[in-house]
């Protein structure tokens, strides 16, 4: 295939976009053969059939690289009664809170789990998404925690997506366990790690430190079992308070920290050293109304690589649309167009570990979102809307 | 046209969505000629084809009530500059600002308006509208002003939604009158309204009253002669700071008073006493980052209602969504979930001066919407998801 008539942001250039103006695009089994400027198109290329793009723009495919988008239920009944007035409190003592989605995801089949995750997987792809992150988490007994990871894969089957399966079995600790964290990891998730990664079902580990989960030493010990299994980290870390999980994971060489509100410098500089990305999440910042803003001018000026991800749950960040996350990047935290898309795209492969997607680039996948905006700084601007014209995956229109 | 099986949030019972479960509407002649529970259906009704909603969440279509949807160009570039830094002195050196948006209205022709208009109307139609309010305003010369108002009325030709078109030429003061403001509504403004409304162009009339723009004197002179024309008024009021505007407007009983962050208690009791509605717009406050909230509790004890709008704009809301709306008014303002329902429907409907759309009642048009929800809270929880499966529109599918 041959996409002609395009403007690309390739994300692979000497400017933050590396815009190409009229661009092409060769694509051959799956990958990404030669991408430029037209007039310089290799000669072989122009016996292909090509795909005129009347000028559109070409970017890579979204990379959501922080979701829970596997999950029983909903929260809206919770969202209305904290709407009404009702404290957090009243929320748990109703049944409400992680402990109902934990619920009803142990009560949803498989087929159930899966049919609910692909209406949302659904809106993701139509938002011009071609990789996606999800995390088990809800499950917090073994069983549970496989039957959400099997559904992630079966995603996979299923769509033409790329899927990364991250096990997060260090989530919450379950009722059961209530007082009893260290128990919980002893007994259910580091077995659940070591069963779910024999049935190849594990692409990075994954935890949540924060008073209301785990310490950075319980996150240390399952970040340990990764280790032994080979397997990459990242971690929930300083979204509420700062009790050291970036610490903890970057000594690990994690993938990336997620949320950062409450970052220190230290951890900032660790994470430069370490080659941590940060994962920001303005979805859940503007859902449960935070105030404090991640420290974008640090990151920046360590340069530590910014993702951005939709961090869709049920119960704080309800959101399957990147560009609305994009927005949302630059008009709470203050990031550039620029560095939104670099956050989407590029820098989301990073903090996947993937380093064949995520730009415009010979040897990559041709995963690609075509859009029916002239300059990439649109994608940004809008608030909510998706000017998806086709998306591209493993060289194919999906 | 029979629908069954429905859960109907009607706005017109005893509860705040007038929830009726198992619910049938019967439409003939593009009204509803029944609504209510299956079980207590008229025995004429049983005779007509039914479509069955499997359960599904019937609601009033959508109305958007306050829009600057036809424009030339975007601000793209413009919110690009804004996130790397430079004032908004800066832009507008730049030739940026509204002045930029009247360049690009006044160059373009009608078709072009049209075509532009259309792909963003079309948004909002997918998003369950069936209700769109459309300003002048970035015209600021008689010529553009009415070729505004001409696009909003083929708009209603084009597309299957109910459009109500709203002189604004009271919105700015164009650049080659300059600290002229008087001569401007002497020379331009009110004969352009005459002229528009000549032509049967007008359904209201708006101005914009605020230091940047008009003086609540200058407002008044606006409001005389749309008076005299027996035209009904509303006002883009409070925004950025409180210099008497809704005084002036609710003098003229105004339908609504808009924005109204600065909004006094004086204000308020002002607009209890006429009946004026208060538009809500909370995409313009999420995308200039306010942080003067609308006195909600205020209006919710004087018994002011309250409706929602995009304020669909490129320069500070360029927004399309009424769902995202409704999410942003529940998120950044307290709104409750059924208060943001209501504003989205039978307040916006209020707020346009209509009383036979916004509820689900006999003898209403049957604009509705169709939703893969089963509760109407989940519509707002939401963050820019639209699970619309059908729109009805004077009773026929969409
Ligand atoms: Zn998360
Ligand atoms: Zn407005």
């Amino acid at each position: 295939m041959l996409l002609i008539n395009a403007n690309l942001a390739t994300l692979d250039g000497s400017d933050a976009y590396g815009l190409i103006q009229d661009g092409a695009i060769w694509i051959r089994g799956g990958r990404i053969l030669w991408a430029g400027y037209h007039d310089r198109m290799p000669d072989e290329a122009r016996d292909q059939e090509a795909l005129d793009l009347d000028g559109r723009l070409v970017t890579p495919g979204l990379v959501d690289c922080h979701t829970h988008i596997v999950h029983g239920g909903d929260r809206a009944s919770e969202f209305e009664s904290r709407q009404q007035g009702a404290t957090y409190e009243e929320i748990a003592k109703a049944g409400g809170g992680i402990i109902s989605t934990v619920r009803d995801t142990r009560r949803a089949s498989s087929d159930e789990l899966l049919a609910s995750a692909l209406s949302r997987v659904d809106e993701s792809l139509a938002g011009g998404v071609t990789t996606l992150e999800i995390k088990s988490g809800y499950g917090l007994d073994i069983d549970t925690e496989l039957k959400m990871l099997r559904v992630a894969r079966e995603i996979a089957r299923q769509r033409p997506v790329r899927i990364k399966a991250t096990f997060l079995g260090a989530h919450a600790v379950p009722a059961e366990y209530a007082g009893k964290a260290d128990m919980y990891l002893q007994d259910v998730c580091l077995p659940a790690l070591e069963q779910a990664h024999a049935e190849g079902l594990v692409d990075a580990v994954d935890g949540f430190c924060e008073n209301i989960a785990f310490s950075a030493d319980q996150i240390r010990t399952v970040f340990e079992k990764a280790s032994q299994l080979n397997l990459p980290v990242k971690l929930h870390a300083e979204q509420l308070s700062r009790i050291g999980g970036t610490q903890a994971a970057t000594a690990y060489r994690a993938l990336s920290c997620d949320h950062l509100e409450y970052s220190s410098k230290s951890d900032i500089d660790a994470m430069a050293q370490a080659g941590t990305v940060a994962v920001l999440l303005p979805g859940a910042f503007y859902f449960l109304r935070e105030t404090k803003l991640p420290p974008i001018a640090l990151f920046r000026n360590r340069g530590v690589d910014m993702a951005l991800a939709t961090d869709c749950n049920p119960g704080s960040s309800p959101l399957t649309s990147m560009l609305l996350c994009m927005n949302m990047a630059c008009t709470l935290f203050g990031l550039t167009p620029a560095e939104a898309l670099a956050g989407a795209t590029m820098n989301g492969a990073k903090a996947l570990g993937l380093d064949d997607v995520g730009c415009i680039r010979a040897g990559n996948y041709a995963d690609l979102a075509v859009w029916d905006v002239g300059h990439p700084a649109k994608l940004s601007y809008l608030i909510g809307s998706t000017p998806l014209h086709m998306r591209i995956f493993e060289g194919e229109i999906a």
